[in-house]
């Protein structure tokens, strides 16, 4: 190739044009109090410690089962659906990439609600799609009426939402399924803390694929695992999309082992949910804008100064996330960290001017 | 959504016309002679395994490190480039999606050699892109002037190849680089097995993508793996299309590990390169038509009916890969696996009518 050629021009021009996705910052080392990626605060639960050990052998060398079936066995159990209904993926981004490229072609539109996960726009824009950007109401809500457009190829729904941590309904998610003309993917990476989900609309209503990862109610964001559940149909396609080896020996055998500990994933919740209660009402009583999270995590506006508190609380070595949306002011997402660390957080938050 | 809707008419028309890659073979659990993925017969490294423990704490509640810079850093020290030439992924077939996605759009051209890894006509096809398949000449050559054709936007090269085993040397490629109008991704997923590689062309030639993998030489399949060296500027590119967190932290503390442990690699190798001299030797003996190997596999044809041959290993529990390609006689790639497993095989063949 001629030298002259500038190298950035060989890439696609759509892809030229994004600025790419920026995930929380990761700092990997000091002493931190990390409130900005909605990690859990507990470790995984010790039965996946094992299961991991256990799985350091000399077998490594060979290829993991492409199917994941031990891993979608146990998830189907679970969930009570078939395992030719479930995808396993390399987290939730890997699944929700996957699905993007099975429905979303060159030019197509797809739709999301605005605050929300800003991957999905990503995505679309990686495929060289259109975004059709639906606000949530004030009370965090959706009508189908701002979702549904002509041409509509896929619809995102964070359930429990991000950044706001607020949840539809799933009658209502089941109504809004019912009227769209496409798949509806309902994003339940924080599931786990919520007090409702949708898993039992995939087999009433075969155009909602339901989402999850490992990264937030299992403590495993280190191993990359996630799933969906899905009609059998679309999960034939999808198996299609996905690459052949797409989940690893190690995380598929840390899943197995901690979907089979119900018990320790229900144990850090109730401490995560009640250190969430305290959390809300200490930032309500400074003043804060905090809607009912259902999530590890709690969205703060309204109060002092988004972008200033966010940098005196990261000189204080405390990152929380400093979050950006169209036709909204900054806001502060926090995670639900162990409640030494939201003492920590909140003793900040109170001396910052 | 109506249900009278078929769910599978929801998925784009070219992924719903694909039949998808399949994988080779993988039998999870009972005896047999695996030779059919071309996985290392020797375990990772013991300073892998020791780095995979070591890993197994309660950091895994936290994301890995998006950049993979430790991994990166010792890549580019390995290789005498800089750690912004290098991006990581999950497998090599991660690496190769994210550079189908970054430079194949709808419609666009794509070339591979013909018979060649068949992933690569999957990934053109996902992307909806056309492609161009290039013969391979009788001694497994390829000239520049079948390649090159209007609005050429990729051209893939297994090198070492699959399923022949054989190899460009450098000068070729970068011959063949020059005059290409688009990048160049060269597959070394078999380098480490090679007399020659091309880890030195990127630095000179922009366009040169040079991708790796340690499921093959670093015989860890299992945890998923692999990454690639070109332009800074390339890679900057390809940041964004990668999943964020596309590598888990066990696989990333493997990867380096396997990288510092050279001596470890270089003594499996020297084995499975004295076993696949006797291999080959062998199955020339039995009339088999077999081209030098650079690989940890050797392609065998116009001995005994591929078809026939290739069942009844199997019923005896040896599996080997049988390789169907366009224009090309059915033919056996056999991995190299330890001394007694090609022993087992061999014996197996002989008495196979």
């Amino acid at each position: 190739m001629e030298r002259s050629v500038e190298v950035n021009q060989l890439v696609l021009p759509h892809i030229a044009r994004m600025e790419g996705y920026v995930p929380g910052e990761q700092p990997q080392g000091g002493t931190f109090i990390k409130l900005n990626t909605n990690e859990n605060p507990y470790p995984p639960s010790p039965r996946v410690k094992m299961a991991l050990i256990e799985a350091i052998t000399d077998r490594l060398r060979l290829y993991p089962d492409p199917s994941a079936r031990a891993f979608r066995e146990t998830a189907a159990a679970l969930h009570g659906v078939e395992p030719d209904m479930i995808l396993a993926g390399n987290g939730s981004d890997d699944v929700l990439t996957i699905l993007t490229r099975a429905f979303v072609g060159d030019g197509d539109l797809a739709a999301y609600p605005n605050p929300s996960y800003l991957l999905y726009s990503t995505l679309i824009s990686l495929q060289n799609g259109r975004a059709h950007v639906v606000p949530f109401t004030a009370d965090w809500r959706l009508k189908a009426d701002d979702i549904i457009r002509p041409g509509l190829k896929l619809v995102y729904l964070a359930n429990p939402n991000s950044p706001s941590g607020t949840a539809l309904p799933p009658d209502e998610v089941a109504a809004l399924a019912e009227q769209l003309p496409c798949p509806l993917i309902v994003d339940e990476a924080y599931g786990d803390f919520a007090a409702h989900n949708c898993m039992a609309l995939p087999k009433t209503h075969p155009n909602v694929i339901v989402t999850r990862t490992f990264s937030k109610g299992y403590g495993l964001a280190g191993i990359r695992l996630g799933y969906l559940v899905a009609d059998a149909r679309i999960v034939a396609e999808l198996n299609k999309v996905k690459d052949s080896y797409n989940c690893d020996a190690l995380s598929l055998a840390a899943g197995k082992a901690a979907l089979e500990d119900q018990g320790y994933l229900n144990e850090t919740r109730s401490k995560i949910l009640a250190t969430r209660g305290r959390l809300t009402a200490a930032l309500r009583e400074l003043g804060y804008d905090v809607p009912d999270s259902h999530a590890n995590f709690v969205w703060a506006t309204g109060g002092k100064p988004a972008v200033e508190t966010f940098q005196q609380l990261k000189q204080r070595n405390i990152f929380v996330r400093l979050m950006r949306y169209p036709d909204h002011a900054p806001g502060l997402r926090i995670s639900v960290g162990a409640d030494a660390e939201i003492d920590g957080f909140l003793k900040a938050l109170r001396e910052i001017s």
